[in-house]
C-alpha cells in the first residue's frame, strides 16, 4: 500500500510528465477556492475508511462524478456554456454502491440530484411538509414513507462515514477536484473505482483569453471560438491513480454511433468498462462495454432502477479485477 | 376592466402587429408543452384574486420572473448556453410582495431559489432533519426555527391563493410563458406589475437551424454563431399588457456602464423603473432609476434583505402610478 500522507506530494512530479496542453490547462485555471479544506476532508475520509476495513487490502472506495460542468465565457461569470445532466445516474449509483459496502466520494455539480433525495421531485422540499399543532410541522401523508426513508438512509450513510460530498460548477473546478481526489485515492490501489458519470465539457475558453466583463449584446451576432478541453482521462488513468478500476460513460442521442464511440473510449483511455447510454432510453437500459464483451443491462420492472443491476455487474467486474491484480502481484513476488 | 375570458383571444390579433423578427421567433420555437395546463391555472388564479379583492380596481398581481434562461445548441439538448442567476432576487422579492398583499405569479427557472426556502442553503434538505424515535424524523435543532417558519409561511401563501409558480428552462419556454401571463394579466390593468428579474438570454440559435444530434467534439475547435434574441420588452409593454407597471433589471459587472444602460433601457422600452445592480454589491444596494430620479436603496443592516426597502419603494411608486391612471381616466370621461 502506498502512503496516505505522501499521496498529495506526488503532484509536482506528475506535472512534469503531463503534456504541455494539460499543464497549461491547470496553470491557467483559476485556483480552486476550497483546496485546503477539501484536501483535509479527503485525507480524513480515506484514513477513516482504511481503519474501518478488516485489512487495508479490503478497503473499497469509489469516486462517483455526477452532473455537468460549465464553461464560463466571461471571467466575472454571467454567461456560460453548460452540459445537460440531471445527476440522476450518479446520485442513484451512489446509493447502490453504499448499500454494497463501498465508501463513496461524490463529486457533484451544485444543484443537481443528490443521493437519497433523487426521487423527491424537482421542486421545493416545503411541499413535502405541512404545519401541524402550534409551531410544529409534519410530513404530508402523501410523502410520508419516502421522506422518512430518505432522511434515515442519508443519515445512516453519513454517520458511518460512507459518503463524502464535494461540489463543483466549472470545468476548472471539476478537473482540479478530480486530480485532488485521484492523488488522494492512489493509496487505495486496485480497491479504488472511478465511476465517471459527470458530463464534462469537451470545449472551453482558456481563462486568460476570456472577457473580463460581461459581453455586450449591442453589436450584432455573437461569434465564439471554443477549443477542446485536453483529454485528461489518460493522465488520470496512467498517472494519478494507475491501479484503480475505471468506468466511464458515453451518452449520445444517435444510437448508431454510440457503441462505436464507447469502444473507442475503452481502447483510447484504457478504461475497464464503458457504460453506453442513449439519451431517450438511458433510464431503462444501458450497455456495459468491456474489452471482450458487450453486456446489455435492463431493469426488471418499471419501479426498479437500472443502476441496481448495473452496479451489481460492475462490482462483480471490480472484484475480478482485484483478484487478477493480486494474482499478478503474487506471481511477481 | 377588460374581460378575463377574452384576454387569451387577443393572441392572433397581436401577432399581426409584431415585427417579422418577433413573429418568426415564436413561429420557429418548439411549442410550449404544458400550455393548456398553465393557461387554465392562470385563469383560475387571476379570477380567484379578483373575487378576493374588495373591488375589481383593487386587485394587485405581480408577475415576478426569476433565474436565467438557457439557449439550447442542439435540438435534443445536451449542450446549452446559460445565463448566471441564482434566482435569489426573484424569490426574496416574491416574499415581500406577498407580505404587502400582492398575489404573485412566480415565473422561475427550474432548480433556482424558491420563495421561503431561499435561506436554507443550497444543498439537500435531508441535512435539516434527523431520525428520531422509531420511524419518525425531526428538524435538527440548528435549523428548527428557519425550517418551521419556512413551511408555515409557504403554506399560508399557497392556501390563500397568493402564489402561483410556473417553471421554465429555455428562452423559448420563458418568452412563451411570459406572453401567456401578460395576455392573462391584461385585464388587471394598472393593478398589474411586471417585475422582470429573470436573466433572459441576449443571444440564441434559431430552433430550425440547430443541430439535431449532439455536436461531435473530434473536429478541432468549435465555432458558434448566435444571433440576438428579438427585443420583446417593447411588445410586452405596448401590446400584451399596456396598462401594467413595468420594472426591469440591469446587471453589469462594470459599474461605469451600469447607470447609462439602465437609463437607456428605461427610455427605449418605456419602463416605469429600472433596478440597476452591480454583480459584486447587488445584495447590499441597488439603484432604482426612474424618468426623473435615481434612488439608491441600501439594506439597513447585514441581516436585512435589500429587497425589503426595494419592494416598499416600488409599491409606493406603483400606487402613485395607479392614482395617476385613475385621475387620467376621470379627466378623460
Amino acid at each position: 500500500m502506498e502512503s496516505v500522507n505522501n499521496s498529495m506530494d506526488g503532484c509536482d512530479d506528475i506535472q512534469g510528465v503531463l503534456s504541455t496542453e494539460v499543464k497549461s490547462f491547470f496553470d491557467s485555471a483559476p485556483p480552486l477556492k476550497d483546496y485546503d479544506h477539501f484536501s483535509e476532508k479527503l485525507k480524513l475520509f480515506i484514513s477513516q475508511n482504511f481503519q474501518r476495513s478488516e485489512n487495508q487490502n479490503s478497503t473499497r472506495i469509489v469516486c462517483v462524478t455526477s452532473g455537468g460542468t460549465t464553461v464560463p465565457l466571461e471571467q466575472r461569470c454571467v454567461r456560460y456554456l453548460d452540459n445537460f445532466s440531471s445527476g440522476h445516474r450518479g446520485a442513484t449509483s451512489t446509493e447502490y454502491f453504499i448499500k454494497s459496502g463501498y465508501a463513496v466520494i461524490f463529486l457533484y455539480r451544485r444543484g443537481t440530484c443528490q443521493p437519497y433525495s433523487r426521487n423527491l421531485g424537482e421542486e421545493t422540499f416545503l411541499e413535502y411538509f405541512e404545519p401541524s399543532k402550534g409551531t410544529e410541522i409534519q410530513v404530508r401523508q402523501s410523502h410520508d414513507e419516502e421522506v422518512k426513508n430518505a432522511v434515515r438512509d442519508y443519515h445512516t450513510a453519513a454517520e458511518k462515514g460512507m459518503l463524502l460530498k464535494l461540489p463543483f460548477t466549472t470545468i476548472f473546478e471539476y478537473l482540479q477536484l478530480l486530480k485532488l481526489v485521484a492523488l488522494s485515492m492512489k493509496c487505495i490501489g486496485s480497491g479504488g473505482i472511478f465511476y465517471l458519470a459527470a458530463a464534462a465539457s469537451d470545449f472551453f475558453v482558456p481563462w486568460d483569453s476570456m472577457a473580463e466583463h460581461k459581453i455586450q449584446s449591442s453589436g450584432g451576432p455573437l461569434d465564439m471560438r471554443l477549443i477542446p478541453v485536453p483529454k485528461l482521462l489518460s493522465v488520470l488513468r496512467n498517472e494519478w491513480a494507475p491501479s484503480a478500476f475505471y468506468i466511464s460513460f458515453k451518452l449520445e442521442t444517435d444510437s448508431e454511433i454510440l457503441l462505436n464511440k464507447a469502444d473507442m473510449a475503452l481502447k483510447k483511455y484504457g478504461m475497464h468498462a464503458v457504460v453506453a447510454n442513449e439519451l431517450t432510453t438511458r433510464k431503462e437500459e444501458v450497455v456495459v462495454v468491456t474489452s471482450n464483451k458487450k453486456i446489455t443491462v435492463r431493469r426488471c420492472h418499471q419501479d426498479e432502477d437500472v443502476e441496481k443491476p448495473l452496479i451489481e455487474l460492475l462490482i462483480m467486474q471490480h472484484s475480478q479485477y482485484i483478484q487478477q491484480k493480486q494474482l499478478g502481484n503474487a506471481y511477481l513476488s
